[in-house]
Parts: structure tokens; C-alpha cells; sequence
């Protein structure tokens, strides 16, 4: 079996010039899906690839790969990836760890030679985050084909922008990478990301070998009530939306509190209207997000929230959409053993680790063998540009993916 | 005594006419405070004024005047009006009715003749709602001394545009208007207001006769968590700005809830950040109205708020901030009863009534002998397209406030 070993340092400035992209002053990272900074973190990316002997392609999703060619090019390639779009108060890692992390283990691969059987692909997917494009993971659903692309191109952002508009834009912005189909079949597929929780810290474990992604359904709760004058209006005779909404969420917390903190319930956004301070509000609409690791309890909690939500409507009326339903999932074993067994290998401590967060592998798990690698981050926190890990941790990550890559693509 | 009687007919024409400026395509009117909408309305009254021979005035607020001169223009004038900028989503009525009417009673009381005593003038104090420039009431507020005009020229609109730069647009715009001091002193102010409530509708009476005004308080409530995933992070570890900000709104109504639905308590506004439906929000900023007829009871319970919003923001930061105190107000006694007396003289139904939201006259109140005139609006509704009054009920107040006018100014 040939071996490989990364270059860490390496990995690290990368990590470090890819977050000037969307850099903002307090060192976090706001690169959002298809903006100018997305533009210009592919368009680094591209070179970097360009100069280690990769060949960047990309999609009608604007999925951006880069591949090393394997002897057997007509074989699928092995994949291995994240995202490189954050939350608008985003860090440096999330996403950029997984593909920067691919990069540098196929760089090593190459450079260690010979050259394995199979081609392995980096790939950065389009718009995992889902910030400014909603919901998200949309490069890879459309790739994998769990959502259709004239589906996502019609999505818009707050500023009405299509999402079909900007895939076109990015892909004119693209020098020389040439499209390819989507859908194009894979041999196995690795992401490693930040655990975005503070499990391995904690158990002082380097590599988190993932089980499965826990399940979640998202809602948009609509409460339509009837504007009016906050200093006439008697209690009695006001349908105020902000006031049920409030009611609502209530009884939703009530029914979702478990002592055991398995059930991960949030209300992230409210929008209110006409949100004046003295005007009793005629409309309060808000997000649910519900995740849980067995369906069963998933299906069941979910589908408590229409009867909450009619019955604590007071005198206004309430609509509840639900806008995603994704099962749990459990990665398949082959891929999870041969992970453990690398870790184990190199000397790397490391665990068995559910992901509470829903990652471009959930799509790929039903279009090939797919597995997950999580690197610690400090006291868990992501999302936020205080989000931070360890480079010696970033770097037992991806001397574990080079070496899976290597065995999946040296496979028969 | 000499006596008067309007021309409803002209009055509902101009009512009408000026609903044009700012008018929405749903039947109401968005006329923001110092906007382009508000300039061609004061256009329209200025021309309307000087067509009856009247000689409009502004101030360094932006306040319109126009002045019917009395047989010794020494004396302080008798003044009578309200506003006409509008809500974002108002009526026709709101404030324009207050102004029009005024204008309809001077000019009868001009044609009736003889010229009274002391001169008449009917009054549009600039930004009552405070939608576009909060808080409202700017304009009555200068001119009675209650707040500073160098304050008030520093306040922002949401675009940022200082409240001094459009007061200096508008008056660039006024043609061959004259500039007078602020606060010269005034016999007695009249206005006339939409109820905004349903009562005299229930009642079945013509004329209100306004006792007074409730107290207000308003306070800006902070809640300061941290943004987390809400996938990853388990409840214990959250600081949800959102959830606090629940418990909080929760308790208030809790404490704020009276039996015979006396105070009137209202959050109009609440802003959530980062406002993403699969980020822990890091913040909840939302607004609490407070109103009640009783000093003492409208002091007792805004003090709760701050020791209640303490005792339920669990793992978060809060901060409660009073931006208003107007304790509540009666009218004079002699105003009150000598429109009563109008009213009965003229064989309307009247009855007393307290107003529940703030007007002009309140500062108007701490500077000359004020009262105020309520007509009847359909179903109560205000600040909202489909803000409606009967012809007959405006002329109806009109004739009052004519009447009034001209015993006011006929005084010794």
C-alpha cells in the first residue's frame, strides 16, 4: 500500500489567504454563495490547482472541481470536498477547511506518486451555507440530484437576485475551467469540516470519525393579524400577530424541552410588520428548525407544531409551511471503519461522532459511499468569526483524507 | 354672539384634494414627514389660504401658519390645526382632517364677517406621526418650548438623512412663505382628530369633547445572547436571544394583563440578528408602548419592566432603555365646557371622551388653553387605507370648531 504525508504548513496559508476573501475587521469571513468574494476565493483556488498539476472543471451549478488524473481516467473519480461560501459572520474555516484540506492531500498524493488508478476530484460545492440563497447545499443537491437546477435558478436572495443570475455571472468570471455535466458518477466520497461542537475538545480526541447526520425539518410560521393603534386599541378587541407569535413559540418550547437536550429546536429569524413601535402588529412571520437523530421522533415533534401553532393563534390566523424534511442518515461502514483504521494507523486518536449540522455530504451519501472526517474547533463555536482550530488538528485531518483517497482510488 | 356655519361640501373636496399628495394605489396615503409629498401638500394649503385671503407663515421647524389677521394683530393669535404627514400606511384623515377643518372655519369666519378681535391661525405642526423621524410630534414640541429645535435637526430618518437637512429643503421649497419665531404665544389652541377608536361609532354620538390625554411611557428593550448553530449547540449551551426575549415579552403581558383591559401595552417592533433560521440568534432588540389614564399606575407599571426583563433573560444580556415619559394630561375645564356648550347650542350629540393616543395638544397644552374635538371614524380604524369618516360628522366638528374659534377670538 503506498503512504503519502501532507505539508501542514502549507494547508495553513492557504487557510489563511483564502480568508482574505470576504475578509471582515474582526477576523471573521463574510463570503457569501456567488458574490465577488466567491468569485475571486475559485478563481485562487484554480491557480493553486493549476500549478500542483490539477485540471479545474465546473458545472451549470457552478460547482468547481479540480482533478487529478488518475491512469484510468474513464473510471469514477473519488471525491473529496466541502464549500467555500460562510454565514455573514462567518469564520475561516467552515467549509474552506474541507476543501483546502482536499486540495492539499491530492497535492500530496501527486507529488508522492506514482499516480493512483482512479482520479480524485477536489470540489468545492455551490452555496452550502444557504445564507443569502435559501435553503442551502443547493451545488450539491442539484449535483447528486435530489433537487432540479431550473428549481434552484429561480431562487432569489433579499435583493431579489436570481441565483440563476449569478451562477451565470460566476461562470463568465471563470477563466478557461471548462464545464462538465452534472450527476457525473462518483467512486466514494470524503468531507472533512470543523465538528462545529465541542465533543472532541472535550474528550480530547484529534479525528472525529462521523456516524451520521441527524435529521431536520424547517418550517416558516406565517401569524396574520390586523394592524392598529397602540394607544386606542383595547387588549380585547386587537388581533396582534407579535403577541400570538409569541404565544406560539411558547407552547413550542413547552412541548420541545427535553431533559436530556437531544432535540436541537430554533427559531433563527422573525420578521415583524410593519414593525413600528407604536402600531400593533398585523403580520409576525418566523423560522423553525428542528433536528433530531431518529426519524421517528423527528416525524412525531414536527408534526406537533401545526396543532401548536392553531391552537395558540388567539384571534388571528396562523399558516405553517414546512420547507424541508431530511431524515436522519447513517454513513455506510466500509467508508467509517477505513477511516478509523487510517486514524488508527497514523496514531491519531479518535471517536465515533454524530453531526448535529447538515453538511454537502448528506446529499452525496445517496449518490455514492460517503463518510465524514470532523477536525475540533475550539470551544465549538463556528459560525462566528471567533471560530478556530488547532493547525496541527487541521493537519491529522488531512493526512487521514490523503491516505483514504489514496487507498479509495488505488481500489479495484 | 356672532355665529358661523361651514361649507362641508368645500371642505370634503379639499379633503379629497389633498389626499392626492402621498396618496397610495389602495386608497390610503403615505405623506412622511418633510418629503416631496408633504411639500406639494403645503403647496396646495398655502394657495388654498391665500385665495381666501389668508397669509401663510413658517417657522425654523417647518410648521405652517395661516393667518387670519384680527382687528388688533397685537394680540396673540387663536390658533387651530393638527398635522399632515401621514403613516407609512395611513388614511386621508389622520392630522388632515384637523388641518382642513381649521381652514374651513376661518375662511367661514372671514366670509360671515365682521373681522374678529384677535387674528386666527390655522396651524400644520411639522412630523406628528414620527414614522419617518421618530419621535413624532417634532414640530408642536419645538414650538411650545417642550424640546430643542438644534435636537431635533440632529434626528436621523432610516436613509440618514437628518431631520435639519429636509426642514431646510422644505422651507427652500415653500414659495413667498415668511419665516416667524418659534413659541410666539398663542390665546388658545383647537384641534380637531379622527377618534381612532370606536366609541363615539358605538355611541352614536356626533361630537367628542376630548377630557384629556393618557400618560406614555416607551422603552427599547436589548437582549444580547450569542449566535450559535442550530444544529450543533444543545440547548444548555445557548444563550438564544430570541428565547429570552419571549420569556421576557411573556412576563410583561403576564403582569400588564387588567381584567377591565385598561393599560394599553404593545410591542410594534422587534429586531432579530443575525436573522438566519439555522444560527442560535445573538440578539433581540424589541419596543414596548405603554399607556394608561392614571399617573400614578402608569408610573407602577413601567417600573416593572426593567426588574422583569432581569428576572427572565436567563443565560443572556439585557438592557431596558425609557425613551418617553409623558405623564397623562387634562384639558382645561373652560375649554371643555365651552365646547360643550357649542355643541349643544348647535344640536349635535356630544359626549366627553379621553384620548388614548398622543396629538399635537399635548405640548400645545403646556402653552396655551388647548382642547380637542374628536369625530367619529368607521369601525375605529386609523393609520390604515381604510381609515374612513361620514361628510357629515366632519362638518359637524367643523361647525364646533368655528363657533369656538370665533368666541375665542372675539374674547376680551
Amino acid at each position: 500500500m503506498p503512504s503519502v504525508t501532507v505539508d501542514g504548513k502549507r494547508l495553513w496559508e492557504r487557510l489563511m489567504l483564502l480568508s482574505r476573501h470576504g475578509a471582515r475587521t474582526d477576523g471573521g469571513v463574510d463570503r457569501q454563495a456567488l458574490s465577488d468574494a466567491e468569485i475571486a476565493a475559485r478563481a485562487e483556488l484554480a491557480g493553486w490547482a493549476r500549478a500542483a498539476g490539477l485540471s479545474p472543471f465546473t458545472d451549470h451549478a457552478a460547482n468547481l472541481f479540480l482533478r487529478l488524473e488518475g491512469t484510468e481516467p474513464g473510471l469514477p473519480p473519488v471525491l473529496a470536498g466541502s464549500h467555500i461560501d460562510s454565514q455573514p459572520t462567518g469564520g475561516k474555516f467552515d467549509g474552506a477547511l474541507g476543501v483546502l484540506a482536499a486540495l492539499e492531500a491530492v497535492e500530496s498524493i501527486k507529488a508522492a506518486g506514482p499516480t493512483p488508478r482512479r482520479s480524485i476530484e477536489v470540489v468545492a460545492w455551490m452555496n452550502e451555507e444557504g445564507s443569502r440563497f435559501a435553503p442551502g447545499m443547493m451545488g450539491s443537491a442539484v449535483y447528486s440530484g435530489a433537487r432540479k437546477l431550473s428549481d434552484i435558478m429561480q431562487v432569489t436572495d433579499p435583493g431579489g437576485k436570481r441565483a440563476g443570475e449569478e451562477i451565470a455571472r460566476v461562470l463568465k468570471a471563470d477563466r478557461d475551467i471548462p464545464k462538465r455535466p452534472l450527476g457525473r458518477p462518483a467512486t466514494a466520497y470524503i468531507e472533512i469540516h470543523i465538528e462545529q461542537g465541542p465533543i472532541l475538545e472535550r474528550e480530547g480526541k484529534t479525528i472525529g470519525i462521523v456516524t451520521g447526520i441527524q435529521g431536520k425539518r424547517t418550517f416558516r410560521v406565517t401569524v396574520t393579524g390586523e394592524e392598529n393603534h397602540a394607544g386606542t386599541s383595547p387588549r380585547a378587541a386587537r388581533k396582534d400577530a407579535l403577541a400570538a407569535a409569541v404565544a406560539i413559540i411558547k407552547a413550542l418550547q413547552d412541548a420541545f424541552w427535553d431533559k436530556d437536550d437531544i432535540i436541537r429546536f430554533t427559531i433563527g429569524r422573525m420578521i415583524v410588520e410593519p414593525n413600528a413601535p407604536s402600531v400593533v402588529p398585523a403580520k409576525a412571520e418566523f423560522s423553525i428548525d428542528l433536528r433530531h437523530p431518529e426519524a421517528e421522533e423527528l416525524c412525531r415533534l414536527g408534526d406537533l407544531i401545526e396543532p401548536l401553532a392553531q391552537a395558540n393563534r388567539g384571534p388571528c390566523d396562523v399558516g405553517v409551511r414546512q420547507l424541508l424534511h431530511d431524515p436522519p442518515l447513517t454513513f455506510p461502514v466500509e467508508i467509517r471503519d477505513m477511516l478509523s483504521a487510517v486514524a488508527a494507523k497514523m496514531g491519531y486518536s479518535a471517536m465515533p461522532i454524530a453531526s448535529g449540522a447538515g453538511h454537502d455530504a448528506r446529499y452525496l451519501h445517496y449518490f455514492c459511499p460517503t463518510g465524514m472526517i470532523f477536525a475540533p474547533c475550539e470551544a465549538g463555536i463556528s459560525h462566528h468569526p471567533a471560530e478556530s482550530i488547532a493547525p496541527s488538528d487541521a493537519t491529522a485531518a488531512t493526512n487521514v483524507l490523503a491516505e483514504a483517497l489514496l487507498r479509495l482510488a488505488s481500489s479495484l
